[in-house]
């Protein structure tokens, strides 16, 4: 097609884009503009995508990492015939429309991964690279290149100040993750204006000491240019490639363009006409003419690029046809079929051995119990495998041509949670990774991401308490637990020996549609006297471990490590007279989603409790309400012995007997 | 010194550290023992301190980033002649002991801050050489260069391979600090073992591209190479200078020496005794001869160095009185003498004003208020300020000759944070910076450690909650206000008004041992009621903001933008014949640390209540129990208009006084 026509298509992008905003009264106008040129030769000449079926297992992924340009993206999948109509356009930011105002998926049918957060997208998009190439090695055979495609992913200079983009794109580098193409959208504006006062990286360089193609100066409004770095981008596999395209933000508003005024807000009905005049575009708001409808629509290319593979898929169906169930299978997100078997017998095992371990270590116990029949099991850690103990005997590191089942991720833990959660998205894989129970911190916004996503990483985050010890304070988590579970759809296990540790790992497998912490110890932690019911029990997220001997006075609630002291306090009790409970509540989460009876057998209205966890007590009002105790640690750690810290802090049997006192003879509460 | 006296001082800093980790049974000795020569040469020749006075105003400043090599801080320390003996070193890692697990500020006589969550030291480094470069630009005159020291960073594979060293070093190469040095500690190991599977970074070349001097291949275990190096690195003024120093871990330990396992564990007893033999050290654990004492000990040197700049104080002084007197009392961190009549004289035209505006707004207008007459205010937002709304009249950019009070941090969440903490701890500023509340998530580990360190940042976090509207679930926050209130030693503000965020701001300013959020909305928010006692009861965190007409039946506890609507409710239901009390509840932290007195004449026992915020809800069990009800968004947000999602969460008057009637008419708590 001609030049002309191709700049016309990105008019389209421009017009939807500048009018959904306008009608909206909200959005980001200037970035779809800008990048109008880029998207309409990428997703014209390059995209391998059919819009009928947005799901196609070897579509080319496409990431919009500088998410507020959303209405570039709904426009590219309206025009490329995607079910996204002009309605829906119009919904644009409006209550539950397909058009929200960051891109979100599960929202809009081709949206890949929910953007918005700075530099996430662009992790998301090493993540989702690195599972082709590792799903390409796992299945491809011979001739079949069953798995064969790119990622292609749009950024700002916002994603590339960000730290993650950073740790990620180091990581595509080591990863030599030749199919991800990064176009930066170098328009030298961001929110406070024009960039160069905080802004002065030689990003070129910067990206090519990370190991990346770098493609530089490419003029992001000329067609050719575009499709010509395109091609050399594709033409080296060897290496990920940035193609830095210089853009004007805003471009085709005559009097806001290259300015920040464009960025964050619509342009103004007397600029909006400015632009109609400026494009030379005689159409109304929303009307798209047919001859860029015609030229824009990628459904019959679509369907010829499907068909084609699926004749591929045919042959290597008849000539590997486990390989292809097998592909199938994990592409669905579907467990093998021996998976409840399995994980039943593993259950059975641990109770039987009744091991009293570290639950950090009861985890890779849990890990190498079930990894071998689940190959599309992903482990990791951010440089912490010997103290995560997230290593086991058949893995495999990634990063080698056979492709592996382990990442090092080195001191990444952003990168590590957001590159999961593009792993995830992919298709393919059962995603973990580990750090310290502190560092999910400087994760945080990723696992947040993927709860928001509904999808279902599995967080191994171990040293989970004052009684790491030694390391003092700044790595003694007291407060994450808390803070982690006030995340809506996270689930955050804490259990307290070997049996919960292995239930919560097959819970964390089972979950299609959230993602789940497992916080471990450091410490061996007492295996507890369980009954055959208990992994029924276990499931609830809050189960009565030791029953009262006669009409219960006291309820002790307590999790992980804690809850070998609230046995200890119990039993201490009972000796007193005194007929006590404890129950074991390693996830909230899942309590609270138990019917009311059962929440009521375990904590009976009306009974004084108290809750022991060495972490922050105010979540535990949910619980204990008022007139109930919290023991746990409301201040920072301290560097000491573990026996210590426990004495210190007043998390032993003595210091709880001497405040229960005054629970079960209240004064007045304060 | 002869080389060889040198190389036995860097010997006796491994044999302390090897001592001390052993006799701890815990700790990281490779580290100290590889980057003991460097820290010899820089010590001993370079370093511009007095032992005998931590806190000279003029010393460099030296920053550990590599935190788990404490002990190679406590032995510089120790045998530089501060105040840190024998017996300090041999309760490495004991309770309460000043020789902690890492370095922590406050706790050990020279340790400019505290370190171990990787990367952050290196970003405190770059905001101190920010505070020594802004200082000399405002104090400096003529031949009078009173602030003039470097600021020297040790960082390791792990600190590089962080986001947060991308974000900093990127502002330290924009910011031109020629007097910031890093050595990067380059073995080539990190936990997981041999960095090449997971670190491939062209290091040089990346630092190149932030606009930073490189000095390569710096043998690290050669004194002469490094001596030159630093001078290099000082001869260069420009720019910020990484040398790269090859080291060998655990150097010394003939056995476990260049393996990750003399990282993190002690090297057993036989190691030790093969390390005494390697280095030909024949004195007992903890035992230094006195040639070395000698050879080390700074305080003779360090006394001259300060009386030489004490006599140029001195002439300072008697030049320009007023700016040495200025420059003291900001270096004390004594606010100016009219600050308590100036803060009263804003409040007053606040009250008077009464006006109806965003908090973020009213924020910026209390920054216009204060700022003229605290010149040691330094704001800055990471590229939001117009939407933070953190710029005022008078500020201009830090990034100029001058120095200005204004730092523009880009899109770098996490770097502005720990940057802030640098600023503050190198003295001199009191430090604001602005972003997303939703995005304090990506810095949330410097919070924690200004938290910890009890150093008192300010965090101006606006778009508070689903309120900020089209913008959606990835950037409306939820759960972050509870979250952030969970963190020990941290004040959250969330103001209902004008008023309430000019007394938040007052009270932020005033603290010196602990950071405050002020999070503040994107929307206008009614001026509400006040008396002349207002900003006494506003200074408790939580009171009573409208009064029952009768005997109150229940009490309506709400934050922010939520105090508005709960006010509302109130009036609807004195209609209804129902006593109702609003309680105001800004900052649960001032609240909690109120006399029982206050807190019982604010929220009677016995009394339902009801809270009213939007966002998550079990935090508010704390206030209003397993009985009361607890109104707010438990979900994640959507992408609409503030109205619509004000309706489809339930937080409109009908709807909240239609669930008030369950908690007048309790059935049974579920």
């Amino acid at each position: 097609m001609s030049n002309a026509l191709e700049l016309e298509c990105a008019n389209a992008i421009r017009m939807l884009a500048v009018d959904a905003v306008q009608k909206a009264n909200s959005g980001h106008p200037g970035m779809p503009m800008g990048m109008a040129d880029i998207a309409a030769v990428l997703w014209r000449r390059h995209l391998q995508h059919n819009p009928n079926n947005p799901g196609w297992l070897n579509r080319d992924r496409f990431v919009l990492s500088n998410g507020h340009g959303s209405m570039l993206q709904y426009a590219l999948l309206h025009l490329s015939g995607y079910d996204l109509s002009i309605e829906d356009l119009k919904q644009f930011r409006q209550m539950k429309s397909r058009t929200p105002g960051h891109p979100e998926v599960g929202v809009t049918p081709g949206v890949e991964t929910s953007t918005g957060p700075l530099g996430q997208g662009l992790a998301n998009a090493v993540g989702m690279a690195l599972a082709e190439k590792v799903l390409a090695a796992q299945f491809n055979r011979d001739q079949f290149d069953i798995v064969n495609h790119h990622t292609y992913v749009f950024l700002g200079d916002g994603c590339l100040m960000e730290g993650i983009s950073h740790e990620v794109c180091s990581l595509a580098g080591t990863w030599k993750l030749g199919k991800l193409i990064a176009f930066w959208d170098d328009n030298g504006i961001s929110i406070d204006g024009h960039v160069q006062g905080w802004f002065t990286d030689n990003t070129a360089a910067r990206f090519a000491a990370y190991g990346w193609q770098v493609i530089e100066n490419v003029d992001g409004h000329n067609p050719d240019a575009i499709h010509q770095a395109i091609l050399q981008a594709r033409g080296d596999t060897t290496r990920p490639t940035l193609i830095a395209c210089k853009t004007v933000i805003g471009k085709g508003a005559p009097n806001k363009s290259g300015s920040h005024e464009c960025h964050g807000a619509p342009l103004g009905r007397s600029e909006v006409d400015a632009v109609r005049k400026e494009l030379a575009w005689p159409y109304a708001p929303f009307e798209v003419p047919l001859n860029i409808y015609a030229a824009w629509d990628g459904k019959a290319h679509g369907a010829v690029l499907e068909s084609q593979w699926t004749e591929r898929w045919d042959l290597y169906q008849a000539a590997y046809p486990e390989l292809a169930q097998e592909l199938k299978r994990r592409n669905q997100g579907v467990l093998p079929s021996a998976f409840g078997e399995r994980t039943s017998a593993a259950i059975a095992q641990v109770l039987q051995t009744a091991a009293t371990i570290a639950s950090r270590k009861a985890s890779q116990n849990a890990i190498a119990s079930l990894a071998p029949f689940l190959p599309e099991l992903m482990g990791g850690s951010a440089d912490l495998a010997s103290s995560n103990l997230t290593l086991w005997p058949q893995a495999t590191d990634v990063n080698t041509p056979a492709g592996g089942n382990y990442i090092y991720y080195g001191v990444r833990e952003f990168g590590m949670a957001a590159t999961m959660n593009g792993l995830i998205l992919h298709g393919g894989f059962k995603v973990f990774g580990g750090t310290f129970l502190m560092f999910s911190e400087y994760a945080r916004n990723a696992l947040r991401m993927a709860a928001l996503m509904r999808i279902s990483p599995i967080y191994v985050f171990t040293h989970d308490s004052i009684c790491l010890g030694e390391d003092g304070p700044t790595h003694q988590p007291v407060e994450q637990l808390a803070t982690l579970r006030l995340m809506p759809n996270m689930d955050v296990w804490r259990p307290c020996d070997s049996l919960e540790t292995q239930v919560a790992w097959t819970m964390a497998l089972e979950s299609a549609d959230h993602p789940t912490c497992l916080v471990l110890s450091r410490q061996n932690l007492q295996f507890q006297a369980h009954t055959p019911d208990t992994e029924g029990h276990i499931r609830r997220g809050g189960y009565v471990l030791c029953k009262e001997s006669k009409s219960v006075q006291v309820v002790l609630i307590a999790t992980g490590s804690e809850v070998e002291l609230a046995v200890n306090c119990c039993r201490a009790l009972e000796e007193k007279g005194i007929s006590a409970r404890v129950v074991s509540m390693p996830s909230p989460f899942a309590f609270d989603r138990q019917p009311l009876a059962w929440r009521d057998s375990v904590l009976p209205p009306g009974i004084p409790r108290m809750s022991i966890e060495a972490g922050v007590t105010d979540y535990w009002r949910k619980y204990v309400g008022l007139e109930g105790l919290a023991i746990g640690v409301d201040t920072f750690g301290e560097s000491a012995p573990v026996a210590e810290l426990l004495s210190h802090f007043g998390l032993t049997v003595d210091c709880i007997l001497k405040v229960i006192e005054s629970l079960l003879n209240p004064a007045r509460p304060s």
